[in-house]
C-alpha cells in the first residue's frame, strides 16, 4: 500500500488511460484541423476576476481558486472561453476574421466528483470570432457531429444535437408583452423545467406574470420550421446534417452567455450527461475587454469523461478503440540478442532501426533467448530479429504470420521498412 | 488595451506558439515511442507533502502551493517524478519489468521569471525502473541524443552530454577518509564548484577536512577511463553516440535524490541553460512508498523553453521548425463559391472532402471571387476548387503551380486526394 494517494477528483493515466486520453484528443485535433480550425492553448491558471467578470462572484464556489505567494488572486482554469475572449481582445488585429480557433487542454472545478464529472478534465473547445450569421453556428454543429462520427458514434441513433435559439423567447416574451428585465429569470426557469415540478414552475412563472400552460403551447409549436432555425437548417441539410438536429426549446444553457443559438449534444443509449454544448456568445469578448474590442462569437466544449465512457460502451467505437490502445503500447521490432558476442552489433542495429522511424526494442542485459522471445510477445511486436552466431547475417521472424528470412545486417533496416509497409497478418489482438 | 493579463509568468499560446509547443511535444513523443517507451501522465496537483517526502520542507518556497476549501495541502507539480514513483509504487505489480514510461505536459515552478525560465513550461520525462544495470543510463542518454537530433541539432558541435557518476566521489571521500555523514554536504560544495569562488570553496572544503586542490587534482584526472564509465562508454560507443559525451566531474545534480550516474544536456553554441538533466535514483521509490516497493531507477526530463530558444537560433533546426509551422496553419482545398446558387452544392462537397481527412475551409457568407482567392492564399491552400456557373463541373486550381483543371463534382474527391498525394510545386513559403 503506498502512503501517497491521488488528490481527490483527479486522475492517475496509466498507460492505458493515457493511450484514451491521446485518442481522444488526437481525433478531436484531426478534425478540427479538417474544418480550417488552428489550434491555441490559454494559460491553465487566470486572475481569479476574469471567471468572476463573466459569471459573477457565486462562480468562485465552483473554482479551484487560492492567493499566491504574492497574494494574487488566481484561479485553475473551469473553462477556456474567458481566457480565448480576453486573448483575442488584445491580439485580434494581427488576425483575419473569421477567426476560428481550437484548444485541448485540462479544466478543473472544485466540485463533489460523480459519474461523468471529477475535479479535473480534458475539454476540446472550437469557436469562431467575427462572424456574425448564423454560418458559424452551422459550422460548430457539423464539426461536434463528425467528431463523434470520427469516434465511431454515427448514427442519428447514436446521438442527437439538442436546437434552439435564445431569440425565439425573446419574441415569446416580447409577444406576451413581459418586460425585458424579466428575461433572465424567464430563462432560467425554462433552463430548469424538465427537472423541476409542475407546480414549482408555475409559481415562479407567475410572479412574472406566466402560465406553464403558455409555455407548454409554446415549446409544443416550436418546430423546425420556426424562422430562427430557417439559416442553419438550410446549411445543415445542405451538408446532409440536418437529420442529427432537433429542435428543443428548453436547451437555453445557463445564464447571461450566450445570445443567439445553443445547442447541446446528447447519446440516445445510455442517457448519458451531455457530450458537449455551446452557442453564439455575441456579448462576451465586449465584457472581458470593458467595451475596447466587440465580436461576435460562437463555439462549443467537449470534455474527455462522458464521451470515454460512451466510446467504451458503444459496439461501433470500441475497435476503433481498441486499435488505439494497441497502436501506443505495441512496438514494430524487438531485437533478440541470442549470442552476446554480438550485443555490440544488436546496439548499433537497434539504433540504426530507431533512426529510420521503426520502434525498436530490446532486452537489456543477457536473457535466455526464450525469455526474449516472450519479451517481444508481451510487447506486441511484429519482429523479432535475432542477432547470434551467424552475424553478420540475422534472421527476421515475423511474429504473427510466424514466418521467418535472413538478411545480412547491411540490409536490415531496409528489409524491415519493407515488410512494416506489407499489410500485418496473423492475430493482431492477442 | 485588455483590461486583463495573463499571471506573471505564465504564457498564451497563440497559434505559432502553439504550433511550436506541438512540434516540440509531438517530436518528443515519437522518439520515445521510436525506443518503445509508453506514455503515462500523472495529474497536475499533488499533495504537497509528496514533494517535501522527496524534497524537504524548504521545496515548498519554489511551489504553487495552496489549501483547497476542504484544507487539504495540494501543489501544482513542479515535476513529474514524484508522482511516477507513487503511481508506481502503487501498481508496478501489473507492468513487466523494466518500465519503460514517458511523458510530456506543463509543470510549474513559483520562481522570480527570467530568461529561460518562466512559471509555467511543458516538460518531457522518459524513465525506467526495476533494472539495476546501466544499460537504462544508456538508453536514456541515447534517446536524449536522438530527440535533439530528431529537432535538427546534430553534431556534437551543436550539443553535448556532460556525464558523471555519484560514485566517483563516493569512492574519492572513502580514499580520503572521509565520514559518510559529509557526502551531502560534499555534493553540494561540488554542484557549486563552478560558480563559486575558489576562496568560498576551499573554506567549504576545509570544514570536512579537504582542499580544493586535492579536488581539483581527482576532477582533473577523472576521465572517460574511469571505470564507473566503463559499461556506459561501451554500450554508447556501440551505438555511435560515445562522441556526444563528455566526462564531467562536476555534474551532480542538486540533493539526495540521484544515486549513480547524473548527466546533463547543453548547446555548445549559445551558452543556454542545461537543455536536460538526469540520472540514477535507486532510493526515491522506496522512500515514496515507506520503503514497501523498492525498484531502482532513472530518467531524465527535458524543458520546452530553452529548448524553444535553440531552435528558433539553429539554422538546422529553423527549416524543420518553419514547415511546423507552415502545417499547423495550412489548409488543402479552399472552396470558392462563385455563383451563390451553388452554395448548398459547396456545402455538399466541403462536407465530402473533410469527411474523407481533406482539409478544407470556404467563406461562410458571398463575398467576391477576388476575396475568396484572397482569403484562400491567406490559409495557405494548395488548392482552390471553384463552383461556379459551370456546375456540375467544378475547376481545381493548384494555388502553387498555377495550373488547373475542370472536374465534374462526382469526381472531386478522389482528384483532390490524386493531387494532394503529387510533391507541391511552386514557393510553399510565402
Amino acid at each position: 500500500m503506498a502512503s501517497f494517494q491521488t488528490v481527490k477528483g483527479f486522475r492517475d493515466f496509466f498507460p492505458q488511460e493515457c493511450a484514451l486520453r491521446n485518442y481522444i484528443t488526437e481525433t478531436w485535433r484531426s478534425v478540427a484541423r479538417r474544418y480550417g480550425f488552428v489550434e491555441y492553448e490559454a494559460p491553465l491558471l487566470e486572475e481569479t476576476n476574469l471567471y468572476r467578470k463573466k459569471s459573477g462572484d457565486e462562480i468562485t464556489n465552483q473554482l479551484f481558486c487560492f492567493r499566491d505567494k504574492a497574494e494574487r488572486e488566481i484561479s485553475l482554469r473551469p473553462e477556456v472561453t474567458p481566457s480565448l475572449a480576453r486573448m483575442v481582445a488584445e491580439k485580434q488585429r494581427d488576425f483575419k476574421k473569421p477567426i476560428k480557433w481550437f484548444q485541448i487542454g485540462p479544466c478543473f472545478r472544485y466540485e463533489v466528483p460523480q459519474k461523468g464529472r471529477g475535479r479535473e478534465f480534458i475539454q476540446f473547445n472550437a469557436d469562431i470570432l467575427g462572424d456574425s450569421s448564423s454560418a458559424p453556428s452551422a459550422e460548430l454543429i457539423a464539426l461536434a457531429i463528425d467528431v463523434l462520427r470520427e469516434f465511431g458514434i454515427c448514427t442519428p441513433e447514436d446521438f442527437i444535437i439538442r436546437l434552439s435559439n435564445r431569440e425565439i423567447w425573446n419574441i415569446f416574451l416580447a409577444d406576451k408583452k413581459i418586460a425585458e428585465e424579466h428575461t433572465t429569470t424567464f430563462l432560467s426557469i425554462i433552463d430548469k423545467i424538465e427537472r423541476a415540478s409542475a407546480e414549482e414552475t408555475e409559481k415562479k412563472l407567475s410572479v412574472i406574470g406566466l402560465t406553464l400552460a403558455e409555455v407548454r403551447d409554446f415549446m409544443a409549436s416550436t418546430n423546425e420550421n420556426h424562422p430562427a432555425f430557417a439559416e442553419l437548417r438550410e446549411n445543415l441539410t445542405a451538408r446532409g446534417l440536418w437529420k442529427f438536429v432537433e429542435i428543443d426549446a428548453t436547451i437555453v444553457r445557463g445564464l447571461a452567455y450566450y445570445t443567439g443559438v445553443v445547442f447541446e449534444v446528447f447519446d440516445k443509449k445510455h442517457g448519458l450527461r451531455a457530450l458537449a454544448g455551446g452557442g453564439s456568445y455575441d456579448k462576451l469578448c465586449a465584457l472581458i475587454s470593458d467595451g475596447t474590442v466587440d465580436l461576435p462569437a460562437a463555439g462549443f466544449a467537449m470534455g474527455d469523461v462522458v464521451l470515454g465512457i460512451l466510446l467504451e460502451q458503444t459496439p461501433s467505437a470500441q475497435m476503433k478503440l481498441t486499435s488505439a490502445y494497441l497502436a501506443a503500447s505495441s512496438i514494430d521490432a524487438f531485437v533478440v540478442v541470442a549470442d552476446e558476442a554480438q550485443r555490440p552489433h544488436a546496439l548499433a542495429a537497434i539504433q540504426a532501426l530507431r533512426a529510420a522511424g521503426i520502434r525498436a526494442d530490446y532486452s537489456f542485459g543477457p536473457q535466455k533467448v526464450g525469455k526474449q522471445f516472450q519479451a517481444a510477445e508481451d510487447r506486441k511486436a511484429r519482429f523479432a530479429i535475432v542477432f547470434g552466431a551467424e552475424y553478420p547475417e540475422v534472421v527476421i521472424k515475423n511474429l504473427l504470420a510466424r514466418s521467418q528470412s535472413a538478411v545480412p545486417v547491411d540490409g536490415l533496416v531496409a528489409e524491415v521498412q519493407k515488410l512494416l509497409a506489407e499489410p500485418a497478418i496473423g492475430p493482431l489482438i492477442a
